[in-house]
């Protein structure tokens, strides 16, 4: 029950040769999260969002969710957080979380409207690329004197892999982790989605009082979208590292707010694409 | 402008070594699709769907996502496909694709309402994972005899590979293929995002009058997840074959409709984790 993969029998296919064996999955379930808090007309509660997340964390997930979709902007905001509701009769897993806010914290679900929307009737019909989505609350992140120092950086993939216990099992999650300029992972988290990956994160990293994290990095396990730019800058993370490719969006987002974009960082060595100065 | 991969320059860091070099990133755009359909008040037209996309093949996107999502069932719903609007201003690419259905097709929006919502007011409290989701419209796949021989079926990635022309510059896009039991490839599409690489192949087996595809393997490039195996069953294609690993979800999916999953197909080898009877 209530793991983070699931046992199952498979059939191998090796060349001419197969066999059945046991093996591992990694779980994939639906969490709904539902947010409590006040209106003029009194307290209300909404469901916000449905993810396909992998079961775990999952008040950090909510919390890094809300926090990274300007909903919320400290922990302070945050009364209380539970699962909610009986298990699911399959795999005894919680999967709706419940997030009550402190009476008086204003919330604007308008926000997540899709949270790349736009507000405009036009929708994103000959806006740029950035102008039609929605960067609520970013801050350009400008240069304090935090460096990364590149021998470091080099190391982190490794040690990312090291927490991976699920990937180990499955080979089928992602992972996301904060780093210190040290080069000690602060926090790191798996999910079958990269953005519940990185939320996780976030949403412990607000726990920890540790919000905004302008002296940390966010080291990604598999490409850079525009998604995860947007959380790291919303986190106030200076540098986004990951083992694969950037798109051209997450390029023009850390130019634009002055995030370190560091891709393809494995086997010792990796490319940076915006802003080198955090790189010594 | 509007290519699938942009031109940048780039600091490369290799050991003690560092230049600065010319690459490419994969392009990553918002993607709005519009819907017109009759409504009992008369015409009207709704933004059904935001994407982060790579541009190309828009048309076949906005049907693949449609038919997926049970909105369209055949081509014949469809009157018009066009972009929509001014290009954007950085990019050059048209970023809204307006479909015009036939008048007289009945549009249930409420199926978009995050497809994977419940309409019950519990959410997915206490629900199996698989009822908690919807997988509107979805049919069992009976076995009619249709097989894939392993040795075609190991040799389909580096067939898939071969159209990856953007991958080659980018190292940052997904790719999937629709292939026979004779081993061709079909269709095949690249794209930054899995599910919208799958929808395009949909769409483009939709406007060729290929679907429901029973005869036809589902290749993707990743992982397989609970999204990627909803939309093969939605297409009626009995074979989802992933490079990497399945989810929980996508084993339950497979079960639970009689498709064939395929995972870790890569090197000459690969494991099934459903429905065996269609290898040969």
């Amino acid at each position: 029950m209530s793991g983070k993969s699931i046992p199952l029998t498979i059939n191998e296919f090796r060349g001419p040769e197969q066999q059945t064996r046991d093996d591992r999955v990694a779980v994939e379930e639906p969490l709904e999260i539902r947010l409590g808090y006040d209106t003029p007309d009194g307290r209300t509660q909404s469901s916000v969002s449905i993810t396909m997340r992998t079961p775990g964390n999952d008040a950090e997930l909510a919390t890094g969710f809300l926090f990274t979709e300007s909903i919320i902007h400290n922990n302070d905001d945050v009364a209380l957080i539970r699962p909610c509701g009986p298990p699911a009769p399959d795999s005894g897993n919680t999967n709706v979380v419940r997030v009550e806010l402190e009476s008086g914290v204003e919330v604007d679900l308008g926000r997540l409207q899709r949270h790349f929307y736009t507000t405009s009737s036009c929708g994103v019909c000959g806006k740029t690329s950035l102008d039609a989505l929605k960067v609520t609350g970013a801050i350009k992140l400008a240069f304090d004197g935090t460096v990364f120092d590149k021998d470091i950086l080099t190391e982190i993939p490794d040690k990312l892999r090291a927490t991976q216990k699920t990937f180990d099992e499955t080979g089928g999650l992602h992972a996301a982790a904060a780093f210190n300029a040290g080069g000690d992972i602060i926090v790191s988290h798996e999910d079958i989605g990269r953005h519940n990956a990185v939320d996780k994160v976030v949403g412990a990293l607000l726990s920890r009082g540790l919000l905004p994290a302008n002296e940390l990095g966010l080291m990604v396990s598999g490409r850079a979208s525009f998604e995860l730019m947007q959380k790291a800058l919303m986190a106030g993370m200076p540098l986004l590292a990951a083992v694969s490719a950037p798109s051209s969006l997450a390029v023009q987002l850390a130019h634009e707010f002055d995030v370190t974009l560091v891709g393809f960082l494995r086997g010792g060595t990796f490319n940076v694409y915006a802003n080198e100065e955090r790189i010594s």
